[in-house]
């Protein structure tokens, strides 16, 4: 904390407080947090605060500049405090703070905490919008709240000119000012800093804002006054990436960009990437250049869109799977593409943003950092999601499945967690589906099938309307209907399964053919048609036994995967929370009815969208929530499904819709399914469908 | 230290020191520490030479790889050390060191450390070679030796291989066996090595050898043993700039480059090229683009010399006048043009040798660091010179006069040291003389005049005879006479005055054409024809009169500077270090009779060379020294000639041979001078020559 006389003295923004009799004290105290003192009269509000330590902002260090200490006086009888807080108790408004008033605005009851001094006993209430470390409000209520904790924070100083009586360099006479005014210790500078400095304090006529990173380390320094500094939350998905530019002092999101990974040009999935590195020598550098191109991309469209200076990115935070993650730090991947999967690290790294190739897209001091992998096949995304979720703060057992090319699982609660992944493939995100697509305009997103005429009907992103609701055409005349997206195929599967035009085992019946014209051949097996183009542009949109199969083999992955947890905890979830892109527009029901998860209450699954992308916010925005994700990361139990054989058990049992043997008595409760075929033979079932998974896998 | 118990289990090097009685204990004496202690009798030499703390190299950790751990036991009886040592008490050859021997060989005597176990009692002598922390014999009686304790340490290791059911990271596992076998607790590793680890690991089957930084970074691991580790220590001149690779082990300069300054071309003199910048936006970026690709290419130059890969380059030391430091490190030097005369910073740098564009030309991990500044005009070569010379440890007042384009001057013993800069200007170093070059093949180095003829007698650089020798003419028409060096300019004008050609204030006099043919008119001034053309290839060589103005104006400022100190330190030197390039050729006697600096007696003036270049090698080899040179430039007082109204006073009187009014008595002790003139009223001769001073300033 800065010395408030220091900093009073400095800006003599303050009122005529000339020696106030050392004897006459008065109590103030402070609200929400109920903290008082006795403070000599001619105080100002400011300097009390920090002295009792009082979450009260500012940038400026009290000079009437930021107006971020603007606090909110009651008066009346405070019976509670004991305290009598008067109109008169608090100077009039000063040449600074009316400055301020007239140029920036002040609400009516607000003053300037650094302006307005103690005269008499106050009773001072400090706004939400005034405390350092406010909170950002998530919208769900099972979630905490964020702390605004910054890892960079902002000082403005007066430094002193240099004076050739007495050499000595620019940044010490910095460094000077912020120990005396701010009370900060900077030991160390980055040369960047240092190129620009000189230029800076002339500039601003021996006034800066210096930005600090973790209380002691320089990284830049503005002319003047500066209260601008953002950092970006990325998620680099192997299928999509995005970039959330987010306030570091608001927590406020500006701007959300994506764009997809440009690595699918290499392979689709994880494994066809790595195996790409295998196969082309240098292979791993034109995906790192890839990636890195399309972040620095990403990061010029959100500071454009916000109308951001890149200069005021000062941090970013990452998240992703351990591939992406070695790939993006320019680590080749291959270690990870086989046994026993190792990481170059499973620990946190903090490198420059200069060093992951964003030179000249973010402050040249900005530093980058990768949150910590779990493990070989459970990344930094799957830490993130943990730090969003925060599933060992409960007693419940919260069971995470994070949806992407390969799905990471995490389940426990307070006294364990333990997490594994399981190789989904990209078919629960549209990919390899005959008709699928990202989840854009034109993509069926919504599907329900009449169980008496099994025709369908459908919603397509765009337009907002059912596909049998008037004025549809209209609306899918501006869209198309383009394809069918993750959240769709789901939706479509589980209402075909419903309806009887699938059976448990994934099987497209032909003999549907004789109710619905919908159902057709295609060469041994069969076909249920979508939708058929109304005009000539869209295409017809099937949904054909391979894409069942292709969403089977996906499902069952991620059953397997989170059910071997369930056996190694030995209670079953409590919750489910499903993440990923995907993730936020799954219906759970449906997810439940196709059995994507173990059996949990509907009213107990959720979707919450990108909790990874969140878990990075949190990390840009709390530092303390660092160190907790590495702390937590080192005690989750790593589960390795290649060497479990019972995986391959549970993925075999899996494969049926909801499955084969499972009896999902919370999803019955909630949902009528058709009735189980007359168990097969664990051993033959499982036989043939395994030896069917084995030969598509080769394919 | 690391814990020898663990380390001899892992290498199995020791003999079959299988579970050894514990009450046999034995009484173990090293020198030439004198350290003792008693072992149990099976305990590995170096193991006991770890647990006393003696000075016992190792970098493969005592596996027999190494051979650092060579001792020399001594037989006999010590009575000193009332000991009785035997050949029967060290076990003989183990078959690890049979091997050694065989492969790398073992002088008679020797042993190595982690091989040879205790038997009984012993006295065993640690050879200079190897101890850690050797000396580095400095020629010089009165400078201290260097201690070799890099800052870069190398560690063998041997690393547990991952498993699939505890995943952990490739460098987790690193760092665990660093701590485990070498008791280095890594908390930081460079984003450089761990793209490169997990290969490494690989390549050398799981043990590889670390770079330890500072004792905890990790700065790169190469596949096994591997013992070759050096460093650059960089003089950056205006003029000349000199790259010393040094092998950080032995402390040994394995190879010595230099080149030409490219700066050059914007600007002979430190102010001409600031003036540039200021001209010319962008011009502070092309000047450090060529210095930084100077330095490229002279590191380039010097490992393939020495046939060292760039990776066994890890740190570089850089020093130079703040000009050159502010633009190697990208910092436009514009400040430094005008007063104040404002560093960027007066602290020590560090940073990755990436980022002065030396990405390539070392280790990707390799940083460099920069030696502090003492002040404005005050570099951070004058810093380099105090640790080389170390005039703060004498109770003697030592003046150092460290002779470059700009000059720059310390004074002081053990209780105070004052520095100041004085600007010189190149003539010194053979710029701006008309016949001047570089110290190179052809270069007239050194001159006699015969008092009676008149006629000069020279040396020429390249060819060891002087031009009055048999076989002079030979030699010469091999190497030309091209021109005349710094210390022959200084040489021969000290001659002219010597023998009446030159009066003490500058002047050539015509008078002297009729003595000899030697003086030729040139319009209304008069040169000395030093060399005329034997062959057709040289030029005709004279000294004419803007020469020797030129030398004047330059030691004027040089004597001024010194004399300043002088004053304020209120004690006149007891000796004289004339460093710099220039300085290693200078001739003490011929630089006091022009009067370069104030009076010494001949015998404590030493000219030194490259002490800039020395004390960079220190900081390289000794990470203490720069400790110890950062607070020592924190204690400089710093004296800025600019507002020293005594500077011009002194530069006035300064003028003359040796000078207008100082005595210069201890110098007249070892030479006679031509009487001095009639003293002029001081106000006359000063007027007349400050405005001869001003006028060709400008012109």
């Amino acid at each position: 904390m800065a010395d408030p006389v220091t900093v009073q003295n400095v800006n003599g923004a303050a009122a005529d407080d000339q020696d106030p009799p050392p004897s006459r004290l008065a109590h103030v105290v402070f609200t929400p947090s109920g903290k008082h003192g006795d403070f000599p009269v001619g105080t100002p509000i400011l300097q009390a605060a920090r002295t009792l330590g009082v979450d009260l902002d500012s940038v400026c260090g009290g000079r009437g500049i930021c107006g971020r200490c603007q606090v909110v006086p009651g008066f009346g009888d405070f019976s509670k405090f004991k305290v009598r807080s008067q109109p008169d108790h608090l100077s009039a408004f000063s040449q600074v703070e009316t400055r301020y008033k007239d140029k920036r605005g002040l609400k009516d009851g607000r003053r300037l905490g650094c302006s307005a001094v103690i005269l008499g006993d106050l009773v001072v209430d400090v706004p939400e919008d005034s405390q350092v470390h406010k909170q950002v409000v998530r919208k769900r209520a099972e979630v905490r709240n964020i702390e605004i904790d910054p890892v960079v924070t902002l000082h403005y100083v007066e430094v002193r000119q240099p004076d050739m009586h007495h050499p000595s360099g620019d940044l010490e006479r910095l460094e000077a000012a912020l120990e005396e005014q701010w009370d900060i210790r900077v030991d160390r500078a980055d040369l960047p800093v240092l190129q620009h400095l000189q230029k800076a304090l002339r500039a601003g006529d021996w006034k800066v804002t210096a930005a600090v990173r973790n209380g002691h380390k320089l990284v830049h320094a503005w002319p003047g006054f500066h209260d601008r500094s953002f950092g970006c939350a990325v998620d680099i998905g192997s299928t999509t990436m995005s970039v959330h530019l987010t306030d570091l002092q608001s927590g406020e999101v500006v701007s959300s960009v994506g764009a997809m990974n440009p690595q699918i040009r290499f392979g689709e999935d994880l494994m066809s990437r790595v195996s790409y590195v295998m196969m082309n020598p240098g292979g791993d550098k034109e995906m790192t250049a890839a990636v890195r191109e399309t972040l620095g991309f990403l990061i010029l469209q959100a500071t454009t869109e916000a109308g951001i200076d890149p200069t005021d990115v000062l941090e970013l935070t990452l998240v992703g799977n351990p591939i992406m993650h070695h790939l993006m730090l320019g680590i080749d991947p291959t270690e990870l593409g086989w046994a026993p999967f190792a990481l170059a690290t499973n620990e946190a790294l903090r490198v420059w943003a200069s060093q992951i190739g964003l030179e000249g897209k973010v402050n040249p001091g900005a530093r980058a950092y990768f949150l910590p992998c779990v493990a070989g096949h459970v990344g930094a995304d799957a830490a993130a999601v943990v730090l969003s979720e925060a599933p060992h703060l409960l007693d419940e057992v919260t069971l995470i499945v994070d949806v992407g090319t390969n799905a990471e699982i995490v389940l426990g609660n307070k006294e364990r967690l333990l997490a594994c992944s399981s190789p989904t493939g990209p078919a629960l995100e549209g990919a390899q589906i005959s008709a699928g697509q990202r989840a854009a305009n034109g993509a069926i997103e919504r599907v329900r099938i009449d169980p008496e005429t099994l025709e369908p009907r459908f919603k397509v992103i765009g337009a907002d309307l059912w596909s049998d609701e008037e004025g549809f055409d209209e609306a899918a005349r501006r869209t198309g209907i383009t394809g069918i997206c993750g959240s769709g195929i789901i939706e479509v599967l589980a209402e075909m399964y419903l309806a009887g035009l699938i059976d448990e085992d994934g099987v497209i019946d032909g003999a549907m053919a004789a109710r619905t014209e919908r159902i057709v051949a295609e060469g041994r097996t069969f076909s249920y048609v979508l939708s058929r183009p109304a005009g000539g542009r869209d295409p017809e949109i099937r949904i054909t036994q391979a894409d069942v199969r292709a969403i089977q083999l996906a499902k069952a992955a991620l059953y397997a995967g989170a059910q071997l947890l369930v056996d190694k905890f030995g209670r079953e979830p409590d919750r489910v929370v499903l993440a990923g892109a995907f993730g936020s527009h799954i219906d759970a029901k449906y997810a439940m009815i196709l059995g994507l998860v173990p059996d949990c209450h509907l009213d107990r699954v959720q979707s919450v969208g990108n909790a990874a992308g969140t878990g990075a916010r949190i990390a840009l925005l709390n530092r303390k929530a660092r160190d907790w994700i590495r702390k937590t990361v080192r005690d989750i139990e790593k589960i390795e499904t290649a060497v479990e054989p019972r995986f391959q058990e549970h993925f075999v049992g899996a494969m049926a819709f909801p499955h084969k043997t499972a009896p999902f008595p919370k999803l019955r409760e909630a949902v009528t399914l058709p009735p189980r075929k007359q168990a097969a033979k664990a051993g033959n079932g499982d036989g043939e469908d395994g030896g069917r998974r084995r030969r598509r896998r080769r394919g």
